[in-house]
């Protein structure tokens, strides 16, 4: 099974949630290109065919969007292109003064053989944006996110804590057990 | 000759400088998904190989990115979804403050006839951000943006006005010079 991502903090993360499932990963250098899309699962679907068309394996893609509630939803699937740009003090710029501080994260995998379109597994993670940044683990939003029933960011917890709630723990399982049930793909 | 778009102005725009040439246009719904790039020739050339799978016909479509030096290039190319979920006001927070006021649209047409590869022209208007929004006129971003050598936002000027400088109008002549060279192809 491999995973084509540029990203090392994704592929860190995933690789602890499919061990549980005994699937061994090796690492593909880069997706294909994103579409625009409000939705992670079409940008995931479509990536994953172009990498597939590249690589000729079987192969999955991940995609996250990050959805602020007061925000209409920004920055969602441009999540990468914006922390690159006006980045967290942007965003945290943005929502000053706001007390709606809902927010959620949507993650997609998609996995393609060349058999089947690609066919794609989601998860969310729903809390609420901090009122400053936190803590010094994960990547991107993590700083800014305090997931539900908690009160710290997840940059605040450890890999395997993250790991326990994230959104793209819930996609990877579901990758996960879905090849479990059909192994002839993995 | 066909354009691909779901933007009312943008059609009004490109006709009224399509017709220096003499060249008909008429409209076909939208174009293609678009592709993250930062480079709004990069997405019109897939968005036109799209289109024209699709529809299969002579066309083009247009893109345009928005880039505020002082963020990063932010909106760039997700101009368009960020209008839509932040708006103008957003914009404007982020560079409240902000004495570096420096911006740009760069505007690209792709053309595609199924006979090569699309090809693009491209148009860029250099400016900076006004302090708040003024004028009715145009769209998106133009009632916060004053063109280099003048004093008034794009959303200020007539229809007549804005096609005189406008990035778009540099990329339709662009491709309206190409198509007089090459009529069989129009």
């Amino acid at each position: 099974m491999w995973f084509a991502t540029s990203n090392d903090h994704k592929f860190k993360e995933v690789s602890v949630v499919l061990k549980e499932f005994g699937i061994p990963m090796g690492r593909l250098p880069s997706k294909g290109l994103e579409v625009q899309s409000d939705d992670p699962s079409v940008v995931a679907a479509r990536a994953a065919d172009e990498a597939y068309q590249t690589f000729r394996k079987p192969l999955f893609v991940e995609d996250t969007g990050f959805f602020i509630d007061a925000l209409g939803g920004f920055p969602g699937t441009t999540a990468s292109y914006v922390y690159k740009t006006i980045g967290l003090d942007g965003v945290l710029r943005l929502m000053e003064g706001s007390k709606a501080r809902g927010a959620r994260f949507e993650g997609a995998i998609a996995y393609c053989d060349g058999l089947a379109p690609p066919r794609t597994f989601v998860g969310m993670l729903k809390g609420r944006l901090a009122l400053k940044r936190s803590g010094e683990g994960g990547f991107g939003y993590d700083p800014i996110f305090v997931p539900d029933g908690g009160v710290r960011t997840l940059a605040e917890m450890t890999l395997a804590e993250k790991c326990e709630v994230s959104h793209r723990t819930k996609a990877v399982r579901g990758l996960g057990k879905w090849l479990e049930k059909n192994p002839r793909l993995g």
